[in-house]
């Protein structure tokens, strides 16, 4: 029995990824009052149309005329630039606001402390920083609606917050917002050790939950490097990927209820704890993945997973990328059941990490062009063993695989790891890395990499380092890449640099039916670039639900949808 | 290797018991032209509020007017009937829309023929009967388009229909409604071997699409008794679950993308391939399960599963219901992934196959209160095998067991299923029978049993018997109770009887959390029964957005959501 999972940190390696990325580019990571350099970058590409007023007031949902301005919109091409205005029909905050809130939630639960506005103001990564002077912390689903029902009648918007974990800029006001954290909200509410089904509050951190349901047997079916810090009431709101989407699934499936509150003040009971349950429409899906723009989430029911005790690892090479492909199709077909993570890296990226980190080595002892980590969990440890030697050996007859390895021991999958979830921290010796969190086909994941390197070759990149081909789940496949480029930038200047790769990687992704936020949501960073990954018609349906259930805008505006839609 | 599946026909068993259904009460199953005496019945709880008139044309979408609506429906208990009335602002059809559908579609694809018609017009079970004199056979999308931009600007209601073989009557016309039929987009348009993702036209027939996997290979994560006739899209508008719900999760989860056509001809392109994406609100959900009342699917992407070859099964006596559960609670932690269904019937069921069905004997020795059908599915015959067994001889240890076997081969796998998918055959020869397809959180599906044995023995109720507990999918419970009454009803009146069990039932299964309908969906049956499954305020925003996607409610009207607000 290996317990591996411990020593799988993906979290905090992208923590430090980020980290690298502001340290070595100061000149875009100046703390605007509204949004840093790298948004308004984002900005850059510049799409415009005028006038399309989100706050006018009229309540009128025409889904023609939404989509009339998304085709107008699109048409524009790469004119002018935009910037994010501050949205002049929200109030600004007044003395009788903050009596108000001291009110219904007394003195110290109505932040303006300085320098705990300051954190709340600010994102993990210090790329966004807001300038709110005022910050909530309910205790209940009371409270929010009475908070809400308040800034709604008043046009004062808000910022949903939990732990403030996210990497687009969704959790901080870009300018004056009013931030309502849910910290507080922290009960377990109920847990059925029969269904595995635990109810609680959206402020509960998800490592207390895991916590908690360890004493029971059960795990979370999620897991993420931000533990520590994030919120349940985030991760749903985020609809957060993570470690073990991979075995259970997204949270659109785990999510069994959850309660919500809309800008008005109403509090939405959808708090079901049944797997089945088909009684019109699933509206709990829309508050999954929305990023607090459709109301906050205030409580949650989730389906938890027993604990799993046998888990198997096993480090391979193999020639070319077909026969990565044709490995993954196998690696379901015999493993089934039990195959939880199948990960995978080139040549670049081993080398990249034998340079950079040390006491590293391959585990293989020939050099090949693909290395690929398969991993098993399951409940019997020894045929779960018997099983993965067995479907190894036969992938080296075919010739699906060059070589090969089973970890032994805890140190030794450990160090198996250590390569693959080494990749970023190398990079970071290495050089400035650009991330893009896409999401495409599997037989097109390596095409972009083939691609960019091509067009990027003419100006001096070293490395083109292709990572995180993470494709998991018992039977199921996450046509997820995490694209990181890392390059010597001191021939060429970053704008160049940039220049050649957006929107050039947006337009390749949205041309082979992929996905510009495979995991970590639009925010205020993509929020104009949705339409890379959905439809004019989509987008435009989407404005009309968000004006339906926010009609002046005020949760978490500038956020999710492109910025034009909130500026009058 | 045991291929069992093939022996499970929980869907045809749910058919046989429907036509038990109709043909013991006769003066109950009159084809009168609006809807048929069933659904009459489920009205008589009576709950009237008038003039709250859906088709209006009022556009103003007023989420707090809509809720004051839902509480003052709630707050009117049970008052005089209401019935059905066609919504007189719906058009009649003229034999120049005709022509229009004629020169768009072809002759061919516009049916007048009666005979054609007749079956169109009746749902499968014959319980409900519309009077349509129109149906359509659109051959793509872009004439779906065209019809329904066609219906939207000439107030023509219509009804979305598949294979037709929906329970709840959601699929036939309750009045004139034109009868949209999209049997002809049957394309199958891709198939990824590497990802499993298959993207199919929403006319492609279950079984088809079930036929083609098998060559590549994979399954469909779905499989109904209906599926020689049922059709992916209505799958999908229904969020049909089916045997392998069980095993693969709901179709919220393993549906990756969807084309539909909304009331006013705008074709949402939402048809994506890939599990990750985090690009805003995802919007398929919408139309997962809203039964065709917010748009036409007319293309499905889902993810498909490879074939596993490795099935057992053994029968399992117990002596009360909390061993049940635990046992469950064990099956889970012990089986993991390979467990794949966990099915329950107690000694009343036993006693009526044993009865009632030639060639039928229990399969332990001994009579015990209550029965348990454990399968495991793998792709590893001996492990698989092995690890059964192992569990089984320790719950015989622990006592939560008293007795047990295992198929030894088909046959006797097969006479295992022929007990517990025989209960509805035996119900059958027994008498009339109620079947309520309820969710409930396992510890309780048996309590409501015992309840309504106290309620209901004062007037002669010989046998009431449970069965269907399902649970199922490797680590996850699926709170599935269908609860089948047997009784003796010559005895009592049918009304006096119905009166005992309704509201009765439902407002149980409301106080426990349940849900009232937990895989047939609403249509015309229970869509004035929802609010014991959802809050006012959810169903006020239910009705927002039906009035947001289809102002004028022409997409298959007085179904789902309650039919006073159809009329005016």
């Amino acid at each position: 029995m290996m317990m591996i999972h411990r020593w799988r940190r993906s979290g905090e390696f992208v923590r430090s990824a980020c980290k690298s990325l502001s340290s070595l580019r100061p000149e875009h990571n100046s703390m605007s009052p509204s949004v840093s350099g790298f948004v308004n970058r984002y900005e850059s590409k510049g799409k415009t149309f005028q006038s399309n007023a989100w706050n006018d007031h009229n309540r009128e949902l025409d889904l023609g005329r939404n989509l009339g301005m998304m085709q107008q919109y699109k048409s524009f091409g790469s004119s002018s630039a935009s910037k994010v205005q501050r949205n002049p029909l929200f109030s600004s905050l007044e003395p009788k606001d903050v009596s108000y809130f001291k009110e219904i939630l007394g003195d110290k639960h109505v932040i303006e402390d300085e320098e705990r506005l300051e954190t709340a103001n600010t994102d993990w990564m210090h790329k966004y920083r807001g300038s709110s002077k005022l910050m909530l912390l309910p205790k209940n689903t009371e409270e929010v609606s009475q908070i809400l029902k308040y800034c709604d009648s008043r046009s004062l918007a808000v910022v949903p917050q939990g732990g403030n974990t996210g990497l687009v800029g969704g959790s901080v006001p870009v300018f004056d917002e009013v931030i309502i954290n849910v910290g507080l909200m922290n009960e377990v509410l109920s847990f059925d050790e029969v269904s595995g089904v635990l109810v609680c509050e959206a402020g509960c951190i998800l490592e207390n939950l895991a916590t908690f349901l360890d004493t029971k047997g059960f795990v979370m079916p999620l897991d993420l490097g931000a533990k520590g810090s994030c919120h349940i009431g985030g991760n749903v709101s985020t609809n957060a990927g993570g470690l073990r989407l991979i075995r259970y699934g997204s949270l659109h499936g785990t999510v069994l209820g959850l309660e919500a509150v809309t800008a008005n003040g109403n509090v939405l009971d959808m708090l079901g704890t049944l797997r089945k349950d088909n009684t019109g429409y699933d509206l709990k899906h829309l508050f999954i993945g929305s990023e607090g723009s459709l109301g906050i989430v205030t409580k949650v029911s989730i389906l938890t997973q027993p604990k799993m005790s046998s888990v198997n690892l096993a480090f391979i090479a193999c020639k070319d990328f077909l026969s990565c492909q044709k490995l993954l199709v196998e690696a379901k077909r015999n493993l089934g059941e039990i195959l939880s993570a199948f990960e995978f890296l080139d040549n670049n990226s081993m080398d990249l990490v034998l340079n950079h980190l040390d006491g590293v080595r391959n585990p293989v002892s020939s050099s090949e062009n693909f290395y690929i980590l398969i991993e098993t969990t399951g409940s019997g440890e020894t045929y779960d063993r018997e099983k993965l030697e067995a479907f190894l050996l036969k992938s080296l007859e075919q010739g699906l695989v060059s070589d090969g390895v089973i970890a032994q021991d805890i140190n030794q999958a450990s160090s198996f790891w250590r390569i693959r979830e080494g990749i970023t921290e190398a990079l970071q010796k290495a050089g400035a890395c650009y991330k893009y969190d896409l999401s495409l086909p599997v037989e097109e994941i390596y095409n972009i990499v083939n691609d960019l390197r091509g067009r990027l070759g003419k100006i001096h990149i070293t490395a083109l380092s292709p990572n995180n081909f993470k494709t998991e789940d018992c039977n199921q496949i996450m046509h997820m890449v995490q694209v990181t480029w890392q390059m010597l930038w001191d021939m060429v200047t970053l704008e160049t640099l940039l220049g050649l790769i957006e929107p050039y990687v947006y337009e390749w992704t949205s041309k082979h039916r992929g996905s510009i936020s495979a995991e970590h949501g639009l925010g205020v960073m993509k929020a104009n670039e949705i339409f890379y990954s959905k439809s004019p018609e989509t987008v435009a349906l989407m404005v009309s639900i968000k004006k339906l259930l926010d009609p002046k805008g005020i949760l978490n505006p500038y956020k999710v949808l492109p910025h034009s839609f909130f500026s009058p």
